[in-house]
């Protein structure tokens, strides 16, 4: 299944679906195409017509603000039309009703759709009914991923670092529940980074045996001590207060990072953060808008990377007809 | 009123109302146009500029998802812009409110709007008020009617089938209280069918002495026999359950179209649906997405008939100029 | 403070908050621009590309139709690309995270921000954390301002009367809470009225000790003794009858403009209102549509003013480059 959903090498990019599935050379092909996007300011505005004539459509079961404009500015900034589909668990909550869309939509020629759902794995359910013409990005699935982040937290990594097999990389939060997180230790993982730190409380980081370069640490200044890149996540607070697990201010003063606790870091740590951030939660917003934090620059590399997703799946189109 | 309100042959397209004020000529002409889009790919892509610098307004007081993103795709293939007015019954729920909404959008230079209400009525009787610069599209009003799609559904078939006069057309479910069937009835009957049959349980077929055509039948499969077009209605299960008038599962047992069911019916019979199926409800999805279905055919010939309407009603304005 | 915030004449139009810190000169030069982009019929559609390859986004924190699309039509129609982003109190109450996500759709290429909120000064508090490239249009804040609809509004009056300076000029309604009236004053005082009339009952008219040229009436046919302009401002009937203030009848009795009151004001009287009318409440529609009526007008200069507002602020950001 993993090789007619996702990508394979030769062939382009089908779906994107999942870090897992990418080859690393893929992984590596997509950051150069969203660098080279960047390089000739076309993430800045409309200037080139990769999709012109082509209409993207949003399917959002979960709100979002930052990650469906996102997509949106990079469509149309490749020429794209766009149409959100008010997408509610209401009237389609059955993966059949979503499908029947999409398939709709692809009579109405558009056939490359952004999804977001709260269900773990549902988009690549989806994507194992679709025909070979539709194309699906996961714009984050339930607890399970979220690749277009991770693949511009890479591409971020590596604007500012030289060589991922040197760097030590800390993920600071709920990495048991964080889909962001899931698909960066993918992504790591296949770009051979030297030590992958995970930071947290106890219950909230994951069983890892799978990587077997990835550290767990309770503690987070021996967590932080001599990393190169921090990336914090986005304390989901619902969840937390639902579960009585964590009080914040508890976890401000464990995990929160301040200027204080950045120093047992590098130097020249870059500091992350998929966004939007919990003022005095996770992160003093001196800290995040500090001389080390390169956040805004995610966004900005955010919408590179997301053309550069596109543009693959558009070629891969072209090599069907 | 009606002259006024709707098409004249000669003068063109004002507003598009309702198939029973429409004249078969140009009814006919309205299929010819859309159908030469489809010729063209016109309707795949923005290819024309007919409408180019007009602003298109959507104005739906009922959800939508298909009809609102067929009309916007078919607006943006012609070159106009799009504004979706959030309507809702709290706001406007006076027509003297639409009114000054829409004259306030006239003087924004937006002329057409694509109205949704909930009301049977509600739309030609905003048409009796407004300046004879701004038309009027119904997209669908209460029980009433839904001529856009009635239009669509004629294109499919002539593209099907050769000769209306010939034609044995099945309409199966909630005849009375659907406004697609009563706009395909007008326009059965204007386009000379051979025999309408209307298929559903006795208090769901309407009582149809004005259309000499028709013939009602309770019995799914003596309606069925030797039909060449089967036009399957979808149960609007809120109203069913509402009045506790029928059991789902007995009325799929009793109505819904199933492969077998279908042998009763020619063996080029083809399927309609006006979408979204309810599967297993009024529909097998085998049926729905076999060999003899057209319904993704009548998505993708929506595109290309909300084009021609709209350009007719673009013509009668420069007409008016 | 002001200085930073609004404009300078020198330097352009950073942001466009508050009439009362443009000066004039300012003032005129916008309704100028205005007037030409109306000449030239660039209001209409799109003809020019001012503002080709921008982003505008929307960030509205209270329900609006008509303001918010005269603005996205004014981006679109210099040529500019909009996205909405759907605000609400719940997941950005604190001006903290309107900064965070203004910050990142900075990133996203995006400077110019129309920002409606209900709380006064709001906009202004968060135009005092911005970088100098962001710029932050108020389209209403509380009971303070809505600067572009007095822009708009005087643009109008110009059409219409040669000479501010002799203009007797009335605003009758619940002057006291509406932002609209506030910021009408600040530009009547700016453009030397002869003289300004403030017309409801006692408790909805403000103190004015700060403009020498205002006179309060709670006489409706004495305050429209020869006035030459008469703003009727539209009442907030969900403030009025929480409050049990007015009961409407006897508000539309006493202050309700009819043809018949309007024979106090003079013949050639214009008759102004934001929109959208309550019918009977305060305005007849006889009046509201009739000959002494330029509200329509109102509607369409609303388009051409914003036109103008962006382009200077595009301006002032070039002159920042």
């Amino acid at each position: 299944m993993k090789s007619v959903l996702q990508a394979e090498p030769e062939a382009g990019l089908n779906h994107f679906l999942d870090i897992k599935h990418l080859s690393s050379q893929l992984l590596i092909k997509l950051m150069d195409k969203a660098q080279a996007f960047i390089n000739a300011k076309f993430h800045l505005s409309h200037h080139i017509d990769i999709l012109k004539n082509q209409t993207i459509a949003h399917l959002f079961f979960e709100p979002s603000t930052r990650t469906r404009i996102s997509f949106e500015l990079a469509a149309k900034r490749l020429g794209a039309d766009v149409v959100n589909i008010e997408a509610n668990a209401s009237s389609l909550k059955k993966s059949e009703s979503v499908l029947d869309t999409i398939l709709t939509l692809t009579a109405m020629h558009c056939h490359t759709f952004i999804i977001r759902h709260q269900q773990s794995q549902f988009i690549a359910d989806i994507a194992t009914q679709v025909p070979p013409e539709v194309s699906l990005i996961n714009a984050g699935d339930g607890t399970h991923a979220h690749p277009s982040q991770a693949l511009l937290d890479m591409l971020t990594i590596r604007q500012f670092k030289n060589n991922f097999s040197q760097l030590k990389v800390a993920i600071v939060g709920d990495v048991y529940h964080s889909r962001v997180a899931h698909s960066q230790l993918a992504a790591l993982d296949k770009l051979n980074v030297k030590e992958i730190r995970l930071i947290g409380p106890e219950h909230l980081l994951p069983e890892t045996n799978e990587i077997t370069r990835v550290k767990c640490f309770t503690d987070l200044k021996q967590g932080l001590d001599d990393v190169d890149v921090l990336i914090v996540l986005r304390l989901q607070k619902e969840r937390f207060q639902q579960a009585h697990i964590v009080d914040l201010n508890q976890y401000y003063k464990e995990y929160g990072i301040t200027e204080v606790k950045l120093k047992n870091a590098k130097s020249d740590v870059i500091i992350m953060h998929p966004g939007p951030i919990n003022r005095f939660v996770e992160i003093d917003p001196k800290v995040a808008y500090g001389p080390n934090s390169v956040i805004m620059k995610q966004v900005s590399n955010g919408i590179a990377t997301r053309m550069a997703i596109m543009s693959f799946i558009f070629e891969a189109h072209l090599a069907h007809l």
